[in-house]
C-alpha cells in the first residue's frame, strides 16, 4: 500500500522517485495525486520525505486536491525557459533539472509514470547527463508501485468494494434484461419485434454502467458461440442471442470518480446447455472451485497456475504448461490482481514471483476454450484477502450456467 | 496524414518505427491499428513497407479490424522466453528483438508509443545493445506523428465533423435545461424545488453525452465565478447558479468509438452580465474575431499568439508575452490541434514551429482571467482548414454571453 514506498525505496536502493507525464491512464501519478483532475504534472519524491507536485498553474486547484504539496511550472522557471530554448522539449528537461537541484536530488533515482518510449529514452539519456549526481533508473519487473499496488489500504477497499457491488448489479440487470425478452425460432427477439442482436446488450449495459457510475470503455467481453471461444474477442455487434450457444460475459469495468476496477466473469447458456458446454463448465467450475479452496496467505501465486494445470491436463485439455502457445483448451492464466489498473500484482500465473498477501484483491478465473467447436467457458470472481488473511469473494453473482427463457 | 509516414520517415532519416505499449490513451498506437480493441501490442514499420502488429493470440480477432498484417507474440516465441527467462520483460524484450531480426530491422529506428519511461529508458538501452545494427532513437519536438496527425485525411474529417456536431447539440441541450430553470434569490432551482448546483448541471451534461456516444472522462469544465478565473479549474460540484456570473463552459468530448475530439467553450451569466464581465468578453471577442479574420494557410502558428497579445496588450491586459507566467489577464496559448488527441499540432502558441497548412483542424480560443475579481471569459470555436486553404469552423453554436432566465 501507498504507506510501503519508502520502505520499498529503502529496499531497492532509490534515493528518489519521479513520477510523470499525463495523467490519463497514469496510474503511478494518479496514485500518488488521489486521481486529482490535472493533464500533466511531476511528482518528486525523496527517500523519507514528503512528495511534491509540480503542475501548470492553471490547474493550481486542482492540484492541491491531490493533499500534495504544490508547485507550478513557473515556479522552475518554465515560461522562461520556453522563451529562451524554443523548445518545449529542452525547457521542461531543464525545468525539471532545476527541479531536482532545488530539492537535493542524488544518487540513484528511478522515474515512473507514462511517456513516448523513444522520447522517454532520449530525455532520461540527457538528464543524466545534465545532472552527474543523479543515476538514471527505470525497473522492469514488479516496481515498488506494482508491489505498492498490490495490497489495499482500507480507504481502497472501500472503493473497490463499491465498484464491486455496482458491478453485479449491472450484471443482474443485464441477465434480467435477457430474461424478459421474447423468444422465436431459436433466439431472443427486442421489444421492438426485431431480432436482438450483441449491440443491443451492450446498448443496455452500457445505459446501466453510466448509470452506475462506471465505465467499460467499449470494452466489455460479451461474445457468442465461436467468439467465445477467442478469450479477448468483445463479441460482434451484429451476432443474434442464440439459444444453447455459449456466451462468455465478462465484465471489468472503473468508477468513474476513484478509477477502481472490478473484475468478473460469467458464462450463460440462453434456454438450455448442450452437453459438451454443460461439461466444459462443469469442469470450469472444478478448476475454479480447487484454486479458490487452496488460496491461502504465504503461497507462491504461481502454485494456482499449476494447480489449475493439474485440473485441467488431468481431464485432457491442452494448457499453456503442456502446449506453450495452444489456441485450444485452457490458454491464459488463472487470475491476477486489481485495482487502479484491470492487470496488476499479484500474477497468477508462470513466471510470477508474487506470494499470496493480506490485502490483495484478484481475480480467479479458469476457463476452457474450443473456437473450431463453437464454444467458449469461463468463470471469473474477484477476491480480497482481509488483513487476518481470510479470503472474500467480491463477485456474489450466481453461478448458473442456463438463463431461464420465456 | 497517415499516408504521410513513410515520407516523414525519409525526411527524418528513419530506417524504421516501432510503436509500442498498452493501447488506452496511446494515440500513435490507435492511430495505426484504427483503434483495433487490443489490450497492447508492437506495430513495425520498415521504411516503404507495410506495417505489422503483433499482439496476444487472445486477441488475433480484434487486432484483425486494424487492416494490417497481424503476428501473434506466440509467433515470436513470447511462452517459451518467460518460460526460459522467468522474467515478462526479458521475454518481451527478447521478442522483440527477434521480431526485428525476423523483419531485417537496421539503421536509425524511432520508438513510440506510451510506456514507463524508466522501463522504456531500460528497454531500449538494452535493446541497442543487443541489436548492434539499430541505432535507438527517439523524437522530441513534433514527431512524425504530430506531423502526420495535423492533417486529417477525408475519413478523418468525417469522423471529427460528426463529432462535432454532437457535441454542439449537447450544448444547445445544456443550455436549454438551464433557461428551463426556475429562479429564485438570485440563482437557478431544479425542478426537486433544490438549489441546482454545477454537481447537478454536470449530472445532466453527462447524460446528454453518453446518448451521443460521447465520453468526457469527468473532465468537462463548467466553472462559475472565481473558478472561471482559474483556466483548468473544472467547476466545484456543489457551486449553486448565480445570476449574474461569469459561467466558462468548455465542452471537449471525445466519440467513444472513433476517439476523436472536439473542443469548444462558450462563457455565459446567467439572466444579466456586470458591468466588467461584458466589457472583457466584448474584449475577448474582439481577440478571438481578430485571429480568426487572419487564419490563412502559409501562416507561422505562432504569429496568432502574437496577435492575440497585441490586443490584449493594448487593452491594457497582462499577457504571457508581457508577463510570463502570469496568473490573471490572457494566461495561455490562443489554440491547438485536436484529433485523437486533445491537444495536438499545429500549436497557436510561442515557440511554436507549426505552419497553419490545409488538412488542419484546431481550436481557437482567447480568453480573460480575473480570479480575484472572481471573473473569466473564455470563447472556444474548433476550425478545420479545407483542401483549398479555406477556414470552416465546427461550432456553430451561437455566442451570446446572457442566457435568458425565466
Amino acid at each position: 500500500m501507498k504507506s510501503d514506498l519508502d520502505r520499498l525505496m529503502q529496499e531497492r536502493g532509490l534515493d528518489a522517485i519521479v513520477v510523470m507525464g499525463e495523467s490519463r491512464e497514469n496510474h503511478a501519478l494518479n496514485y500518488l495525486t488521489r486521481h486529482a483532475k490535472i493533464t500533466q504534472g511531476f511528482v518528486i519524491k525523496k527517500r523519507g520525505d514528503p512528495a511534491v507536485l509540480l503542475c501548470s498553474s492553471m490547474e493550481r486547484d486542482e492540484a492541491a486536491k491531490s493533499g500534495l504539496a504544490v508547485k507550478t511550472f513557473a515556479d522552475f522557471g518554465l515560461p522562461l525557459l520556453i522563451k529562451e530554448t524554443g523548445s518545449l522539449f529542452e525547457a521542461q528537461l531543464r525545468m525539471l533539472v532545476a527541479a531536482l537541484e532545488h530539492y537535493g536530488i542524488g544518487g540513484t533515482v528511478g522515474f515512473y509514470g507514462l511517456g513516448d518510449p523513444g522520447q522517454s529514452f532520449v530525455m532520461l539519456t540527457r538528464l543524466g547527463e545534465m545532472l552527474p549526481v543523479v543515476t538514471v533508473t527505470g525497473e522492469t519487473e514488479t516496481t515498488i508501485f506494482d508491489a505498492a499496488y498490490a495490497t489495499k489500504d482500507a480507504e481502497e477497499i472501500e472503493a473497490i468494494k463499491s465498484v464491486a457491488a455496482r458491478t453485479n448489479t449491472v450484471m443482474a440487470e443485464v441477465v434480467d434484461f435477457l430474461k424478459g425478452c421474447p423468444v422465436r425460432d431459436g433466439h431472443l427477439f427486442g421489444h421492438d419485434g426485431a431480432p436482438l442482436t450483441v449491440g443491443d446488450v451492450k446498448r443496455y449495459l452500457r445505459a446501466r454502467l453510466f448509470h452506475h457510475r462506471l465505465e467499460d470503455h467499449g470494452e466489455t467481453i460479451f461474445a457468442i458461440g465461436r467468439d467465445a471461444g477467442v478469450p479477448h474477442s468483445r463479441g460482434e455487434d451484429g451476432d443474434v442471442l442464440e439459444l444453447g450457444k455459449s456466451i462468455i460475459f465478462d465484465l471489468f469495468p472503473r468508477d468513474i470518480e476513484s478509477g477502481y476496477y472490478h473484475d468478473m466473469t460469467r458464462t450463460f447458456c440462453l434456454g438450455y446447455a448442450p452437453p459438451e458446454v454443460q461439461r466444459a463448465y462443469d469442469e470450469v467450475m472444478r478448476a475454479f472451485e480447487t484454486v479458490i479452496g487452496a488460496l491461502k496467505v504465504g503461497e507462491q501465486a504461481a502454485y494456482y497456475q499449476d494447480l489449475t494445470c493439474n485440473v485441467f491436463e488431468e481431464l485432457g485439455h491442452k494448457t499453456p504448461r503442456s502446449h506453450p502457445g495452444t489456441e485450444e483448451g485452457y490458454v491464459h492464466s488463472v487470475g491476477h490482481g486489481i485495482g487502479l489498473q484491470i492487470h496488476a500484482r499479484p500474477r497468477l500465473g508462470v513466471a510470477s514471483q508474487d506470494v499470496i498477501e493480506p490485502g490483495q484483491v484478484f481475480t480467479v478465473e479458469p476457463g476452457l476454450y474450443y473456437p473450431q467447436r463453437g464454444f467458449g467457458v469461463r468463470i471469473e470472481d474477484t477476491v480480497y484477502v482481509d488483513t487476518d488473511g481470510a479470503i472474500h469473494s467480491l463477485t456474489p453473482f450466481p453461478k448458473d450456467l442456463v438463463i431461464p427463457v420465456a
